[in-house]
């Protein structure tokens, strides 16, 4: 499977580097356009909605523009997200706003929140970008009928559905969840969403369809959606219990700033009123020493919690490989396979 | 032409409100989305396009759903546009960020950025809500082809060029423009492009083209982007040689804030150094008393900078009124003519 993402990857960065959205100027946004796609990122999200098309026999050629469209999409939204949760780098090089406020310094001497106005214009681009790249479609053989689908998909379902996640998850930083069901909708709409439109598109696209209600395209987005909840369960539970070398952030920081996920939603139903008061003490800390992210760690086992979570993952990890049944046995559904594993398995 | 302005306004309202964007979650975003267009505007830009394609025999009914689109194009840009620039209110009211800022203060007790936040994803929904829109002319009777024609015009040319516009006007705070046409291109990029997209569009629908360079098309931009540059050059004059009753602004605030206007570029152009170093130093005052604002005035009239903008004004308006000459007499050309004649001749 690495390697065929590898290849898809590699495709998708060479056709979003020959279908540049053109007209925009100045040159430090045109480049800012293209900043966080050329800081890494797996192409996952375009790679799912290949290899649902390819299951069902269409050409990668057919697919690249649109398979490029959700790579955008999901750029844009995470250089707008960066912003709203002032978060300065991204994918350990920084974020296209700070990329934007170092050049503000370095050209006019004053920042001025130049990076961030410039930032906020540089997501719009990209989300007009992405709507360039789905047109671009009519060229590699997609019925027309199929690209207003997907536009109409995207516009008025798509990014409702994820700027709902991304505004209840910022609330979650000035009010509890109300349960642990509240928590795993923001998820799903945060960044399930995206994951279950790519494996739908992809059907759509191998079909020539415009139904999003059409039941193998239900099917691939459930499969893509129970993945990206099994990963995001997965993702609570290594920032309290991976090993630091492989985390690429401190083990614990989740504690220190109050992350509510659904783990420590779990926890504090699960543990005593002493422990929970311990962990709510931990909120305070910049880092947490070695002895006490070992007793966190032993509240969060012993009460149960991380055991309901883990199930909880295997159980969408379960949903996701199910839907996949009635999809033709081949390389692709394998690969599918093998997603949904690393997935849910990951270590970091 | 004012009550006919009304007529289309109404329509374009009840359309809104009947056609918002679904699925919009928490409720203060789906609130926010709607806030600046119940908050006034006059719907000049959806009334552009409808005439257009009105003296082409079009029937308004095809046309609302593309008109209504290009007030929720200019709404949300607006709303990026006021965090951009840092300002409070839009037609004297609460602007969109400032709205949700209120609200947040209301219901978690504190803002905690949470105003400026909400209004980058309020804009997000907007643009998104754009293309759905523009997708809802598939519903009566708009070709499919003119449609995917006007998806690619918005994402391709319309917002990379308006936010080259809009990029442009926020580098003027921190360098010099390098001459008038800098300026002139700046203007019609950050308002002169979207009155050009409507009149064209309104073209091409009445055609069921797509074809945007299409010789009628390109006629009827050239007359919108002339109309908005006579009326930017009009604003200009208007913000230091106006009534202040009529104005709803302090007359001369351009010449507090040091607003790189044409006028002022032409003024330093023509004036003495000591005229010149007078009008710099009104730069550092928060209002202008009635002796300096008359001084700066007889400054920019005697030096002959007002006339010449006065004339630019005049070319701008005659060559937008030739872009008319091949469209056919009747109602709507006369409520052309006569926006142009408002537009350059308006007295607030």
């Amino acid at each position: 499977m690495k390697t065929e993402l590898s290849s898809v990857a590699e495709q998708i960065n060479h056709f979003l580097d020959t279908n540049r959205l053109t007209h925009i100027s100045p040159d430090y946004l045109a480049e800012a356009v293209t900043h966080l796609v050329k800081n890494g990122g797996k192409r996952i999200r375009p790679a799912l909605l290949c290899w649902f098309a390819q299951t069902l026999g269409a050409s990668i050629d057919k697919l690249l523009p649109i398979a490029a469209a959700t790579e955008i999409y999901h750029t844009w939204t995470l250089v707008h997200d960066d912003i709203v949760d002032n978060d300065d780098t991204r994918r350990g090089k920084p974020a296209t706003h700070t990329h934007l406020k170092n050049y503000a310094v370095d050209h006019f001497g004053t920042d001025n929140n130049f990076g961030v106005n410039m930032g906020i214009l540089t997501g719009d681009l990209q989300q007009a970008w992405v709507n360039k790249l789905v047109l671009n479609g009519l060229q590699t053989g997609c019925k027309a009928e199929t690209i207003l689908a997907i536009l109409d998909r995207i516009n008025s379902y798509l990014t409702p559905k994820l700027i709902d996640g991304e505004a209840t998850d910022v609330e979650f930083e000035s009010r509890e969840p109300k349960n642990v069901e509240e928590v795993i909708q923001m998820m799903g709409n945060k960044t399930g969403i995206l994951l279950e439109f790519c494996a739908q598109t992809g059907v759509l696209l191998a079909k020539d369809g415009s139904n999003y209600s059409d039941s193998d395209v239900t099917e691939a987005g459930n499969f893509a959606r129970n993945c990206g909840l099994a990963f995001q369960l997965q993702d609570d539970i290594l920032g309290i219990f991976a090993d630091e070398s492989k985390l690429g952030k401190p083990v614990g920081s989740d504690l220190c700033c109050g992350k509510q996920t659904v783990l420590m939603l779990k926890t504090k139903a699960l543990a005593s009123e002493k422990d929970i008061d311990f962990l709510n003490s931990l909120t305070a800390k910049e880092l947490l020493n070695s002895e006490e992210l070992s007793k966190a760690q032993r509240i969060i086992e012993e009460c149960g919690a991380l055991k309901e979570v883990q199930t909880m993952a295997q159980q969408f990890s379960n949903s996701a490989m199910e839907s996949l049944q009635n999809f033709p046995k081949n390389q692709y559904r394998d690969y599918l396979e093998q997603f949904c594993h690393y997935m849910t398995n990951r270590e970091k």
